[in-house]
């Protein structure tokens, strides 16, 4: 290997080791046996699963490897920056915007540049939700904590208030854009969990 | 959406909860903080993650997308399976296929039947070993321990009691078949992580 091979893998072994810490981010939502809240690496993981399990109901388009990258890569701001709770959030956008774009120049930044600046452009795609791979992936990060909540009969939604026509205003539209379909299933999810808890 | 595709749906999302279970599947590897072991689902999305970021250096022509594919599933077996560690585990080889291969059967067969057919696939390829997306997968597998080993100071090779030359002998192997550049820069860090310890 030449110095300047051996001196790039030198750098992703450091970033690969870095983001080892994404395990210690933990979300609001509980797992499906409600045994306890969720960290963000598996969280990932299982959107990864979904990505992989449901390309079928993507709307337009949909390169299912893209998708898979920009789930896998989405959350490892979060080492720096935390999670945001769709619920609770205390933060101003612009404020979160801010810290999560300084996480990704620090932690994609760990990389040689090329792929920093790849896995950071992903990033950004993701975000912007722009393309349709963006846009599916944005509604299985939705539509992956919804079925957890139902899953354990209320979670985030019974410990912060939130009431159905909540749950169909902040959830819907990101879902609905990624995946009609899978909008027209969750809906009736949600449908299904709040006519049991009256 | 027919009623036949609705019904596809609802097996892909009761497959989707089933296998949230793997992240309650712990492994003997500690995390790189050393605060606790690591689970299989987090474990997999490393994996994935080291797919990404290390394809660069995998032997012969490599699709990563696949690898990424095979690293996501390789461990949903452990959900009825369990996982089986390198330095102490006391099943057969044969009667851990067998659970194996009863578990793949199982958790893959709550997928419509297609599907099933293609994650059953792709888990007996990573099995196999006998690609080059596989053999970079299996090398992969077994990188991302002994990285987190020496970035704890000996994690479950104190456990063990395993010396250098087993842990040459253990890992070797697979590492080197699916990338010897890896493998260069694997033995140098356990070299070195022994070299510590007398």
């Amino acid at each position: 290997m030449s110095v300047d091979a051996y001196s790039e893998l030198q750098q992703q072994i450091h970033f690969l080791l870095e983001i080892d810490r994404l395990k210690c981010v933990v979300r609001q939502s509980r797992l499906a046996d409600g045994s306890r809240r969720e960290n963000s690496a598996e969280h990932s993981w299982h959107l990864a699963m979904f990505a992989t399990t449901l390309c079928q109901h993507a709307e337009g388009e949909t390169n299912v490897c893209r998708v898979v990258q920009l789930l896998l890569l989405h959350d490892v701001i979060e080492i720096d920056a935390g999670d945001t709770p769709i619920h609770s959030s205390n933060r101003s956008k612009s404020e979160l915007a801010a810290a999560e774009a300084q996480a990704a120049r620090r932690i994609f930044g760990l990389l040689p540049t090329g792929q920093a600046r790849q896995f950071e452009a992903l990033w950004h795609e993701f975000e912007a939700g722009e393309t349709n791979e963006a846009r599916f992936a944005k509604a299985l990060d939705r539509l992956q904590p919804l079925l957890l909540n139902v899953a354990v009969g209320g979670g985030t939604w019974s410990e912060n208030g939130v009431r159905e026509e909540q749950v169909i205003e902040r959830y819907g539209p990101t879902i609905k854009a990624g995946s009609p379909s899978l909008w027209d299933a969750a809906q009736e999810l949600v449908r299904g969990h709040f006519s049991r808890q009256t």
